[in-house]
């Protein structure tokens, strides 16, 4: 049954099933941009409609913000396990549009064979990814009648945004939520060959400060250098954010970072990573972080500043001699084992308002904290889920961390009381929050081959 | 004579005279935009008609940028001094446009008696100025029949974006322009009721930065920190350009400036300059210049490094978790003594790039640059304007520095062989370059009335 499954997934994956992931992608879903809130809702309700169509009870659920999607099957039965299946509908802007090859809301399949890829924003993040699961469930529906497995799938509109309306939605609805576990489809595979799970995930807090010095723009030969330049302040507040050696400058800031173990050290190392491979990628050869640990703890174990935006004065054409009244910057920390977001915020804070002159006005904004999470890598669930993944791929699945977050994994957790399984099939090249976003089409495939197998793992 | 010229100017001020100012600052002549070049060229014409109408010889002058205006009169005949008068009749750009009282470009005149100022973009800066010449002009020719000195008028149309069609024409117009010597209307009086004439211009050398790191924008989770983020390379070079001293780092960047003589400090101290209500005027308290230095040093006789604009990364609303691949900034450099504008170029950008790390790629855009200038106080075109202003307003005329530039009081020099004699009414307070930019209409009578008694006696 499951190799008539895997039989009609391969028959559909080049025709209809992109045909429908097309249909999604071209939904310009940016949750970010009020302009696009309607494009949300269409999103949303293309989604339902897909999962009513395969044989589940789904609706647009509304929230403070973006709509949820909330689709129930139990026809599994009783005794079976129920999983809640997890993604979001919502992209990254597109901007700077002038540097994508092809528009990004009109996908297209560029390439043959391994190489064949799907071009658009939210091919890989989100949209390619969870359809995955959804064209698994359809063929397995379709093949079989049934799934294996009771499924819950719970589909959100501002991953991309700091879910503002997610928590509010977990709390008000746990029974409804509830399941055995969760599974995530919006992480990467170890390489094109390789599928994996991530069991590590570095938290996120984002910070927005605003330094505001004289009281109107000033002529900067009249008054320069008496009066105080805050992009002088802030830039000054930024450099100071790290060392010569990359380590962050913020008192307490590594309170709760833990070493690596031995085996973990050792597990790692037995990846075959390459570094150089890894950043020539990108178009750089030196790596950026704590100079005391590798790249790939750099990005997987170890606590981040990182500043994601920096404006003030002038900038544009030509030359203005302008002294500005403000400069503001966005700053992102990732964090690792138990740093605490509330305690590196105000310990952030501290540290600016500390090198800020007197007369001058600083501000925060806050756009949201989560701490860094560990996922079991030793429970049923996984082990099936490895073992489905490796007859797929033809290739031991590994077992990794992620640099990104997932705020959702810690809020299921805390709120639903459930463990996470995260899978799948993205890759380093995807440009996710780039242009010229892509997904694989051989991780489309296989990713609905490996869910079919997945589900029919777990159901057995 | 004299007397009834100035009764004609007192008659003409507020009616007439101030309609005509209206005019000119109604035209939006903004140089750095090219959207505006039309109302460049529109401004030029007027200003040639202007003084066509009052008996000069003038013309719009095309050059590889916008346009100069050239006029002459030669009435007063050989054996009288032949002064040269500069202006410029282009204007800042107005943003941001949110912050302004009334619209930039319909100038009106607000408030009463000694508080009645003259709002709109370029009424000080530079278009009231140099009408105050203009003003005068007609008004005496109206009353004598002839100007008591020959005079020639040069008003250009690139001032505010680095005047770059200035040099050549000079240099291909000596004969023509060269004079006995030069006045400019470009420069602020000491206080509201005290006259002055500026002899020290700090230069100006204005460059921009760009650091390029990964080859496309990255998420910050997947690739922070091993990617290199140019935000940070650009920040640490900007903050390490001074010091907790407010000491530029650059080496050699203080070759060429001294230190002021026992009576230069005398004479400035004697001014009464208050530094407390300076930075009160701007919403300051603590001065940012060099802490070995008093504030009007640091505005007069010290050099600066001054970063007018930077922009790297997402500065939209709300969160995106990139490192961009790119970061920049403006940094403006103001030039005292002998300090040399390309040596100092050259120490800028081999000091950033000493900063740069091997595999990010770092360029730089020159906007210009011009040492500082030092003009004789004590010649006779000095003296007898010293007297004239000192007439007119009833307190002594006073010689002071400028925070500001005017290069083309150097090239003057170095091209036509001329000294320049700089009388200007404006004040700190105007907001020149800053949104809500006002003239006192003082200053404008007051100016034109001055003209009349300096050019009165410099024909004497």
């Amino acid at each position: 049954m499951l190799q008539n499954t895997l039989a009609r997934i391969d028959r559909a994956v080049s025709g209809e099933a992109l045909e429908r992931l097309f249909q999604l992608i071209r939904i310009p879903s940016i949750s970010a941009d009020p302009a696009y809130a309607a494009a949300c809702r269409n999103a949303a309700s293309w989604c339902a409609t897909q999962l009513n169509e395969i044989g589940f009870e789904a609706s647009v659920r509304d929230t403070i913000g973006h709509p949820m999607v909330v689709g129930h099957y139990k026809g599994a039965g009783e005794g079976k396990p129920h999983i809640l299946f997890y993604g979001h509908y919502d992209v990254q802007p597109a901007d700077p549009l002038e540097l994508w090859e092809t528009p990004p809301f009109e996908p297209q399949v560029s390439g043959e064979g391994d190489a064949a890829k799907i071009l658009g924003r939210g091919s890989s993040d989100d949209k390619g990814q969870f359809m995955t699961f959804i064209e698994s469930a359809r063929a397995l529906m379709e093949e079989e009648g049934a799934l294996p497995v009771n499924v819950t799938v719970l589909l959100e509109g501002e991953e991309e945004s700091a879910s503002p309306s997610l928590l509010p939605f977990l709390k008000d609805n746990v029974e409804e939520l509830k399941a055995d576990v969760a599974f995530v489809c919006d992480t990467s595979q170890w390489d094109a060959k390789t599928p994996a799970i991530a069991t590590r995930l570095r938290g996120l807090l984002y910070e927005e400060v605003f330094i505001e010095g004289p009281a109107y723009d000033l002529h900067s030969g009249h008054y320069g250098s008496a009066a105080r330049n805050p992009i002088h302040v802030l830039t000054k507040v930024l450099a100071d954010l790290r060392d010569d050696e990359g380590r962050i400058q913020i008192p307490g800031f590594y309170d709760g970072v833990a070493e690596l173990t031995a085996d973990e050290k050792a597990q790692w190392e037995s990846l075959g990573f390459d570094p150089q491979a890894f950043l020539a990628e990108i178009g750089l050869k030196e790596p950026g972080g704590e100079k005391a640990y590798s790249v790939l703890e750099q990005i997987w174990a170890r606590p981040t500043a990182e500043v994601n935006g920096i404006i003030g004065g002038y900038t544009g054409d030509g030359s203005k001699t302008v002294i500005p009244a403000k400069a503001s910057a966005k700053v992102s920390f990732r964090l690792v084992g138990e740093q605490e977001p509330d305690k590196i915020r105000e310990a952030f804070r501290a540290f600016v308002a500390a090198r800020v002159p007197g007369d001058c006005k600083v501000t925060f904004k806050s756009h949201g904290g989560e701490g860094a999470i560990t996922q079991p890598s030793d429970s049923e669930w996984v082990a099936r889920s490895l073992t489905a993944l490796t007859e797929e791929w033809g290739t031991e699945a590994k077992l990794i961390g992620m640099g990104g977050s997932i705020p959702i994994v810690a809020q299921f957790k805390r709120v639903l009381g459930m463990d996470t399984v995260l899978v799948g099939f993205a890759l380093d090249d995807d440009r996710i929050h780039s242009p010229n976003e892509k997904y694989n089409l051989t991780s489309f495939h296989h990713g609905i081959r490996s869910w079919a197998r997945i589900l029919s793992a777990l159901g057995a």
